[in-house]
């Protein structure tokens, strides 16, 4: 029996990166090695209040080496020898300012400590005014429309949103700046020692979904428009070239430098670096007409359709639609709910205020106990919830609330909006508060594909992976019953780094196309939930209430001051 | 100096009975006693599944013996000895059917066990269909609206529903009846000894806010009506008589037997019966055009105006308007909220779900320590919320809630209506949802306010009497904020026990008119709160919000066959 080649896929999350070794015949994970950020994790070149968030190249840099030096060295020196390629997803939107080499500013001593010389972590909101000023001109200059491909709303956390602001704020840095690198770009730069920009393979991911890049604009927005925003975006722009790629395709070939510090092969291939969420998707096994959703705190919600000729067809109300941002040769859609996980981490966090608040101050109990109590009931009281919440019949008044409570993704984008929950009786128990918001989560999905199939998408199942298709088996029976359509549950615990290693297999040309690596390398299905047919119809019903009450929030309450947020809360 | 005359108050509750006795000088409280039912402490003919909440007419008379006794020991036998008066207040509309005494039918050994002979406590709901019955007739049969004068919507918790409801679901006990009883009729002509229906002096009060009396109809509803609902109800209704009197009436003398076992003089006067919140808006201060609020779980709005000459004019959607059922010679209107500490309780019942859940079954504390753990947060979550919550400033994005918590009661009775919760956000935590609960249940007030001003009743201030009016400074500040109204609470602990002494020193003859006995006996006022002008300005625009949001729920929500209540949770 011939060893088989190896690949190695690099996954960078807010927190850390995670790196694993996969056998490129089935898919097997031979090592993985997860890495916190250092710098982040002490909070530094962040201000929470402001919602600044920023990330030191080093913490990139530093991070990413010790992870693959011990996932290779788990993996072992035979099969590091036998490694044939690397691809690397991050999150995103997350640019940086860089040089002419393409190195981001921070890297230099003049900007080591300056956090506008760092990446701008994709949840970092301090660019809504230039978002807005976007928006704004996009409608009203009398030009082409270049949001149009990204649901006709940009956000304040994509890429010239942030380059604005960091040009606008920074002056020295704005003066220091020649480009303009996503995280996904940078990573495959460096690990392929390129310091050419001319040389920089972007990401049709991130510069489709995130910088308006269309073949419809001959590339990224005109320099007539970009102008109008601020002077140096057309410079930058220029320093991304118009050709984007996919990331089947190679970036470079691996230093000589990091051939050598790792242990493997100096031919390896490094794949054009893609984001987080699409790269899961592949690895989560998405396919034609099936919506792959990444369920954790918030949603990504990922569907892949053949292109539908010319003009592209447009979904309006999503994050973005672009050909090969996930599956080379088909159009990539991005949805996503802004809060999923989050909603219930409200409700538990809401619930033990009481535990929170009083237990500290009662007295006769040690702070030991105190501690163990408050530890052990935080950890049981989403278990418990789930439990009572699912004996409870769909027939029974449940409340009906709204998902809203980080304002909406998708569809139709609009922070301003708030979650609610309607329908309580003075016999309303935290269970059943508990149900009405999994249900609420579950309408907003369902709302996304009905979105999608307004427009035309056909969507027949879902796959989800991620933290909460995970752990909850109630969630993910409601989703079902709700969307009233099979969702399958990936197996495996890193379908985001199996994705990135299926695409440095495919980019190494071990197999031809992406989805033959995916057939190969899958992890399988660890649970399907079928819907309920009763159920489902009962939650058909409700749903006509859910975008009534929606439609409400939005349209009446949302515009009167009172009831606007003056400021966050944090 | 002269030793002044005394008189008592009993004030029968839903749990307990309460005699006071009563320096009719100034006023003074001399002796109170409390007494509690023994047959409903142990939970006796009630179901409360069923909602039905029936009381044995023997807890009230061995309870009211008790209090009575021990009240008069302890204000002392030269009290006792210059008692001129005694008047009753009881909850209402709490009826029984009785036999040709008058005497309720549970007294007699055949039906002594039999709820359907006892006492119909004022929130039993077993009548829900039998009010829906007559309200539809009402609109229906071609006759006078005889529910014009109680706000257009007649309730299941009311007189001629539930003696519908018992007559046609026990044929025996509607074969014995021979006369339907209100509690505050029953009680004085118990005192006197009163064996003669056509010398019971029935209650103004009850008869004109739950009996549908009104002059205009020559008193009750018309044989050719009540013979439609039910074919013994005319019987039944001539055995009222088609009097009523007002209770600074006498209803008659001190029985003999009576007088001996207390140890007053014989020829003390017993005053015609009324219920509890108004003779308690009397004991608390009611004048014309100022609203008594009896703010507890829920809450009694009182207003006493002038006649307004003939004919009189309407006020709909309220719970009923009598000439003379607060102040003679006044219309009294009265109105209400179906929950408002009730509210307060259901959040504090929410917050406690994991210490009451989780609690018991965490390992390595004693029981008795979990005991107090629970114990004691409980008692301080409330407190917590207030303070925490009073810290919120109106311009911070607080939730914007309903208080239909147990459904709407007064403007415009609807007990289909739910509660609800709009603006929530990631960051809004328990003290912020506390606040927006307690704005709710002062915009409920505030809609009862403005609904008696929409038809021409004028209010100038509010008094607040009850549990929540002592116990809440921030409740009460917000209630005054929203209704932008000075806000007095009454002193003294037992306003509505007082306000039967003041009916019991008038209709002893000591004082001219109840207005005098009002001055003369008043316990004063404890709190005033006044408005804050920017607050009360900020609310008028919230206060927008919230009708808009009632609107909404009320006419889009609840017409929703998934949204609507089932069955009742308890």
């Amino acid at each position: 029996m011939t060893a088989s080649a190896c690949v190695i896929g690099i996954d960078f999350g807010t927190d850390s990166v995670r790196s694993v070794v996969a056998d490129t015949a089935d898919g097997r994970v031979l090592a993985t090695s997860v890495k916190h950020y250092p710098r982040w994790a002490k909070g530094l070149y962040c201000d929470p209040v402001a919602n600044q968030f920023r990330q030191h190249p080093l913490d990139y840099l530093e991070s990413m080496e010790a992870s693959l030096r011990e996932a290779l060295k788990e993996a072992g020196a035979p099969a590091a020898a036998r490694v044939r390629g690397i691809a690397v997803d991050t999150t995103g939107s997350t640019p940086v300012l860089g040089d002419r080499t393409g190195r981001p500013l921070a890297l230099s001593p003049a900007f080591a400590e300056n956090p506008n010389a760092m990446f701008v972590l994709w949840k970092d909101h301090t660019a809504v005014a230039e978002a807005e000023r976007l928006n704004h001109l996009a409608r009203t200059w009398g030009g082409p429309d270049f949001t149009k491909y990204v649901g006709g709303i940009y956000s304040s956390e994509w890429f010239w949103a942030k380059a604005i602001h960091v040009l606008e704020t920074d002056p020295a840095v704005a003066e220091a700046a020649v480009t303009l690198v996503e995280h996904c770009d940078w990573i495959p730069a460096v690990l392929t020692g390129t310091d050419d920009l001319a040389r920089f393979k972007r990401s049709r991911c991130a510069a489709g979904h995130k910088a308006l890049w269309h073949p419809e604009f001959g590339g990224y927005p005109s320099d007539a428009f970009l102008a109008k925003l601020n002077p140096k975006l057309p410079a930058l722009k220029k320093s991304l070239g118009t050709e984007t790629f996919t990331s089947d395709t190679p970036f470079g070939i691996l230093s000589a430098e990091w051939a050598a510090k790792l242990g493997v092969p100096r031919d390896t291939a490094v794949a054009v670096g893609a984001f987080d969420a699409h790269m899961g998707a592949v690895g989560g096994g998405i396919s034609r007409n099936r919506l792959l959703k990444v369920m954790g705190t918030s949603t990504c919600d990922i569907v892949v359709a053949p292109r539908g000729g010319e003009p592209e067809k447009l979904v309006s109300g999503i994050c973005g639609q672009v050909d090969g941002s996930v599956i080379p040769g088909m159009i990539g859609y991005e949805a996503g709910q802004s809060a999923f996980g989050d909603v219930y981490a409200w409700f538990k966090g809401l619930l033990s205020w009481p535990l929170d608040t009083l237990l500290p101050a009662l007295d006769g109990i040690s702070a030991e106990a105190k501690q163990a109590i408050a530890a052990r009931a935080a950890d049981q009281i989403i278990p418990a919830l789930e439990a009572a919440a699912a004996a409870v019949t769909v027939e029974e008044s449940v409340p009906l609330a709204l998902d809203w409570m980080n304002g909406r993704r998708t569809p139709d984008a609009n922070q301003r909006l708030t979650g609610a929950i309607a329908g309580i009786r003075l016999g309303t128990d935290a269970p059943r508060i508990y149900r009405s918001l999994v249900e609420a989560t579950a309408f907003g999905s369902r709302a996304i594909v009905e979105r999608f199939r307004a427009q035309g998408i056909r969507i027949d199942a879902a796959i989800a992976i991620g933290g909460v298709a995970k752990k909850s088996r109630f969630v993910m029976q409601t989703v079902a019953d709700v969307l009233n359509m099979e969702v399958t549950v990936t197996a495996g615990d890193q379908p985001v780094a199996l994705g990135a290693a299926m695409f440095a297999a495919t980019a190494a040309g071990l197999y031809g196309r992406i989805e033959d690596a995916q057939r190969a390398m899958s992890s399988g299905v660890e649970t399907v939930y079928r819907p309920d047919p009763a159920r489902a119809q009962q939650y058909d019903s409700r749903y006509q209430d859910y975008l009534a009450f929606g439609a409400f929030v939005e349209n009446a309450l949302t515009r009167s001051p009172t009831t606007q947020a003056s400021k966050p809360h944090s």
